[in-house]
């Protein structure tokens, strides 16, 4: 630590041999002479004190950071965002600042209510579940803020959301046209965005393919390893046969593989294996993974984009932009028929 | 934005009816009467000003917020670790924010100078390499930082450090002992801390078990997935015919399992695979993979508690604690003899 502590506006103004409210106005631009204002400065320097965070902050100032939450670092899909966002900010000279939530409630609340607090200019969101008390503490952002994710159409706040209904049709779709009939789905929390939709597109390329849902192929657990491999222990163990599963994300596929190899089952000779997100762990599993690209890394460049639009205090409505799904097919679902897949 | 932007201290003046000076007092608690405390305070919570961070920052003060900066949010071992750190931090009342600096200096300089900013109370550091630069940051820190790595003694900053010259003994130890005895190495850059330190364990256990070490056995590259298959890939094809490969992290030894696989080799009957760091990926991996945890939880965990132990102005020398490795076997170095693992 320097010596005698950080600075503070009291130690500057003993140093500089003026009062209080003369830092004070100074550090605010508010008015001084020019004689005070080399003073201040010159003894804030000495005193090392950094004046851009704080009293920029206080004249409404910038820290230059900015602050990505989001759920769970531990998913690589955010890991890919995060690159992304900080290869975007990092070119416009903003520090990034990470914050993972767990997506508790309040930790989400609590992130955004802090933008009040001026350590950081703007932040990007990435909820999974948007409640009533998301859109209120959004509309009183004390800065700018960029969803990732969905968003009501008048809550003024940019969204940049995936179509997942679309890619779990995809995904089972594709399933469907390897000639697979019993396909199972694992799903995370049905109440959340993300579980609500994969859903929705799950049922529909069923309906498409005239099968009919069966309860017993569905599980709906969390979006995690672990939670994926219980689960389709669960489901080999119920006898409910399937021939394929489509995983809700990467991370419960990788657990449902390890769950079938358990078990005895080649994959994708007994049970076809598909996920979402084609995260790194899609590339790296064995086989490798068939998943969906939901553009996470599209998404995470355009929230930053938007952010530091925002920060430039661009004046436009409110956008809502979505990214298109796209499959990418690997070994994990290849056809057992030689039919196209 | 509430109506008329962030609170200031101009702001705060005006609703109050008091004077800059008296706001200035008011925040910095340098003496004022109670009549104009009471009128400052209401007036600031009234304009939505959150005064805990920036004012209390301008007292030497408070924001409740810690960093914790890393090398690469990507890795599973910097995420349990950050797991740690957070429930430790999260129960004193403090909220964790991470950066991910790529293992670049300069970011990890940046990092150490920025607490002169105040924009956060303290800092983990877990650097891949210590430089002089990096002792010369740390010796003038603006507040408390605590170190996830080795240290020199002389640096007045707690440091807890893991031991991965042993772990890597055990890891190669146990190998030799199943019988294997042309065992690879897949490592991490020679010129970081743990790339250094495992290369020592894995020539020391060579050495123990009479095996002259092999240049041809050993590839140097980045501590990730994808150049962990290309270097074993590259090994594969050279001709150099490894019996078992020990990998410096866990994403080198799915990357090399992956390599293996598409080479048509069975793991671990044509090759033993061990990993570092026992992260969720060694469970995860297909046949799950031994690994040696280096006590990473515990590290995140013990430099929590020192940092917040330094926040309450714990005055005691600079610490040095090691954390102890431990071996955990599983199927991917299960032994072709049946002999003791």
């Amino acid at each position: 630590m320097p010596e005698g502590g950080p600075p503070t506006i009291v130690s500057i103004a003993e140093r500089a041999g003026v009062s209080i409210a003369s830092v004070s106005r100074v550090l605010n631009g508010v008015g001084a002479r020019p004689e005070t204002v080399r003073r201040v400065e010159r003894a804030a320097a000495e005193l090392g004190y950094v004046p851009n965070a704080v009293a920029q902050s206080l004249k409404g100032g910038r820290t230059k950071q900015l602050t990505f939450a989001m759920q769970d670092i531990g998913n690589p899909v955010y890991v890919a965002m995060v690159r992304q966002i900080q290869a975007v900010t990092r070119a416009a000279g903003y520090r990034l600042l990470l914050h993972s939530t767990d997506a508790v409630l309040e930790e989400e609340l609590a992130v955004v209510r802090s933008l009040g607090d001026r350590t950081s200019d703007g932040l990007i969101l990435c909820p999974i579940r948007i409640t009533p008390e998301h859109i209120e503490v959004l509309k009183s952002a004390a800065g700018p803020v960029v969803v990732i994710g969905s968003l009501p159409g008048d809550v003024p706040v940019d969204a940049v959301a995936a179509d997942s209904v679309t890619g779990a049709r995809l995904a089972v779709t594709h399933l469907a046209e390897t000639g697979r009939e019993r396909i199972a789905f694992l799903n995370g929390p049905l109440d959340t965005v993300p579980g609500h939709n994969r859903r929705q597109g799950y049922l529909k390329a069923l309906a498409d393919h005239g099968i009919v849902p069966e309860p017993a192929l569905e599980r709906a657990t969390s979006f995690g390893l672990a939670a994926g491999r219980a689960a389709m222990l669960d489901l080999l163990d119920s006898g409910a046969a399937p021939d394929a599963v489509f995983c809700a994300n990467d991370q419960l596929a990788l657990g449902a593989g390890q769950a079938a190899h358990e078990r005895g089952l080649r994959i994708p000779e007994d049970l076809a294996l598909v996920g979402m997100d084609d995260s790194e762990l899609a590339r790296a599993g064995w086989p490798p993974l068939t998943s969906v690209d939901l553009g996470s890394e599209e998404r995470g460049r355009t929230a930053a984009r938007m952010l530091l639009e925002r920060l430039a205090q661009d004046a436009t409505a409110a956008r809502r932009i979505t990214t298109a799904p796209r499959l990418v097919v690997r070994a994990s679902s290849a056809s057992r028929r030689g039919s196209a897949s």
